[in-house]
């Protein structure tokens, strides 16, 4: 029989398990399929855990959310086109749900399809190697509990790992002898920790908006980010400001490349992930950045030197839950056979003319765009459900917008599902003043 | 030619080098040696940095220091028998050095013995397999600057990576929504970052006492331990106190066991480390716990499955550098053809003898007595220095009895070395007053 080994059980590799079981369900014949999952539970990033560094097992922890964390884009551009909002909770709900929320709905999608038997939890993957003889996969793994490595062959691997979660942490002078907290954000946990606190935050991407608001949300004495090429430069509250790049830190006080300096408890790295594959050998392993074409990808999923091998979820992202959908439903119909691949040389010359494109892109609309328009290719090749990527682009944009007038505001807005066509309800409390995060708080009807 | 890979560039790996180092200058033909270290430097958990959960290349983080650590025994035990303090130093220096103090001893000798060149740094070995038809190993290791993984063959692998680096985590109920700083003792960094808080430390060996006395040190407002079996006893200062076993975190509040209660603003975990080998397959891996004599592993270091698998320095330990050296001469020898290995049953006869002894060990004074033996056994079959083992048993209870005496106070006390005979200078300031940790500062003459 055909084996499919799926490596990660986040939103990708679910996605991956979905993708099969809604195949099944139709009647079609599908491959044993084994899902390795480091975690004790299903959900990859969306699993919090206080646990920080190394888990239980020893296992680089995956989870690099934190406590309070609310959905930093409309849920509408993220729903799922087989399985919505609606259905799950059975009423509508507000634009932005905190963590809690967002692991439920992924969760119940899967727990419905009845796929949670295929996973092996507590099962990080140690090598994947290629015997060229047999023409399979051995893929090690190891049973942290039992403490019992094992290998096994398959016919197919799909990488669903994540990169969000192997943290990029600069140097910066004097940061070996700061005399408070540093911390990569992969590693923040609760913004109470730092209520009262002056913090410096470096990076200007979405973690560094997000932790820096949170902070400020949870009663941070002052919140300072620092960027290299330029501030944010949202109407950030009073007590948040921006400042040019840290250039080096002496005992508690910071100093920054315009000359100004202040004293801080703490640092927070808001400085990226890398893609981080140890268990990866040189022919599998893709090497790349964090940008929306990652290259030697077919169709954004296919590995280009040995196509029985693929990828979900690597590409930088506006487009998250359905985007890996899609992905999945793709790569699921060439393992069916159902979608032929070209030939090496085509493959290569499809994904070179996506990459060209990505270079030219300026700007988040561009982007966006890009986006929309590779997930609709995949989706438009399988029996994904379609929907409305125009609508969901234009969500973005709106959402972008709303970011600009308030950003401490801005999770206030409700938006249309594009799959119901239903209009979101607004939230019963304003963001900045909703403290508790727990699904109950979020779902009550006040 | 014949190739050896010593896994791990700290004091055991390093005594390995030393140890065939020392063969060639005495005119010996010795193997190719290949040494895969995964820090950026040498000195193993020696080696300070400022990094915490991942490094800047994403792997676990392998320093389980801090800053402000001074040796908590006296350096008299574990003083290397072929290269003293006083060699390195160019004279007598106090008894409990910093830890930079320590490094540069450790690496002073490497050093000058020239093996840096056999070292591959920031390379950490992914896997070891050992292939039964060619009788050798393979040993695929991922140089990370590069991102290039290769595969190597070897007819020996020496595993010397070491057991305080990977944390034993427990979880209490309430730690996951505590809002303040929980940290494993490996994620300790800098004891200012607690100055004027309450500080509970989980635990009662030496991190506990270790980063307890420090926090105290370095102005906590107060610290209290919780142990689970008994309190460590010593005589502590007056806002430093031990309470039965936490049973719950509710917001800041610790509950103890014994029905008390206390508000705390950060939790360290000072529960342990395990033996962790995820790049060893099933065939080849010490499974223990921390122990004096971990199973199947003939005179401490040969594996009894495969006796070209060695591993140097995971026992439990009172006997440290000398101890590691005393083993590394041993597996050199044992691969130079000196020692022959006798049949496998005798090797399993010899190390359950041992196993048997370590059972019966009742307390301290057994057990340094028990580890003297140990060293002195291998010691004995090489041409590595003998030394006084029944002085070095003295010094250490001498040691016990000062911590009894004075927990805050004992490393102000200084020994004889049992290499030179000098009697080891009184520091110039007492422990608790000497804030600086650095080299210059311990070394100055005041």
């Amino acid at each position: 029989m055909t084996r499919v080994a799926v490596i990660g059980a986040g939103p990708s590799g679910l996605a991956a398990l979905r993708a099969f079981q809604s195949a099944k369900k139709k009647g079609a014949k599908i491959p044993e399929i084994v899902c390795y999952e480091k975690q004790d539970d299903w959900g990859g990033l969306w699993k919090y855990t206080w646990r920080t560094g190394l888990d239980e097992y020893g296992e680089p922890v995956h989870c690099s959310m934190y406590r309070y964390l609310w959905s930093n884009g409309p849920k509408e551009c993220l729903e799922f086109a087989d399985y919505t909002f609606e259905e799950h909770f059975g009423k509508p709900i507000a634009s932005y749900p905190p963590r809690a929320v967002l692991w439920d709905y992924i969760v119940g999608r899967v727990k419905k399809a009845g796929v949670r038997k295929w996973i092996r939890f507590n099962t990080p993957v140690r090598m994947v190697e290629y015997d060229k003889k047999k023409k399979k996969f051995l893929v090690t793994a190891h049973n942290r509990p039992k403490d019992i490595m094992t290998t096994e062959e398959y016919d197919y691997v799909i990488c669903a790992s994540g990169h969000f979660s192997t943290p990029i942490t600069p140097f910066f002078p004097g940061l070996d002898s700061f005399n408070g907290r540093v911390l990569h954000a992969h590693d923040f946990r609760d913004a109470l920790e730092f209520k009262g606190k002056d913090v410096l935050i470096i990076g200007r991407s979405y973690s560094a908006e997000d932790i820096g608001s949170q902070c400020w949300k949870y009663g941070a004495k002052s919140v300072t980010t620092t960027y290299r090429s330029r501030p944010m430069g949202f109407k950030w509250p009073k007590n948040f400001e921006e400042r040019p790049l840290l250039q080096k830190v002496e005992g508690k006080t910071a100093y920054f490349k315009d000359g100004t300096k202040k004293d801080v408890d703490a640092i927070i790295l808001c400085t990226g992930y890398q893609h981080y594959f140890p268990y990866l050998p040189e022919e599998l392993r893709l090497k790349t950045h964090n940008r929306l074409w990652p290259e030697n990808l077919y169709k954004g999923v296919v590995w280009q030197d040995n196509p029985k091998f693929f990828y979900i979820g690597m590409q930088d992202q506006y487009y998250t839950f359905n985007m890996f959908d899609a992905q999945a439903w793709y790569v699921r119909d060439i393992i069916l056979g159902r979608i032929k691949l070209p030939k090496p040389d085509a493959m290569k010359k499809d994904w070179k003319k996506w990459l060209a494109r990505e270079k030219k892109l300026a700007g988040p609309e561009q982007d966006i765009k890009f986006q929309g328009d590779y997930v609709k290719e995949l989706i438009d090749a399988t029996d994904y459900p379609s929907f409305d990527i125009e609508g969901v682009n234009k969500t973005f944009l709106v959402w972008e917008h709303h970011k600009a007038e308030d950003i401490m505001g801005f999770r206030n807005n409700s938006y249309r599902s594009l799959m119901t066509g239903t209009m979101s309800p607004k939230h019963h409390t304003p963001w900045k003043d909703a403290l508790d995060d727990s699904l109950e708080a979020y779902l009550a009807n006040k």
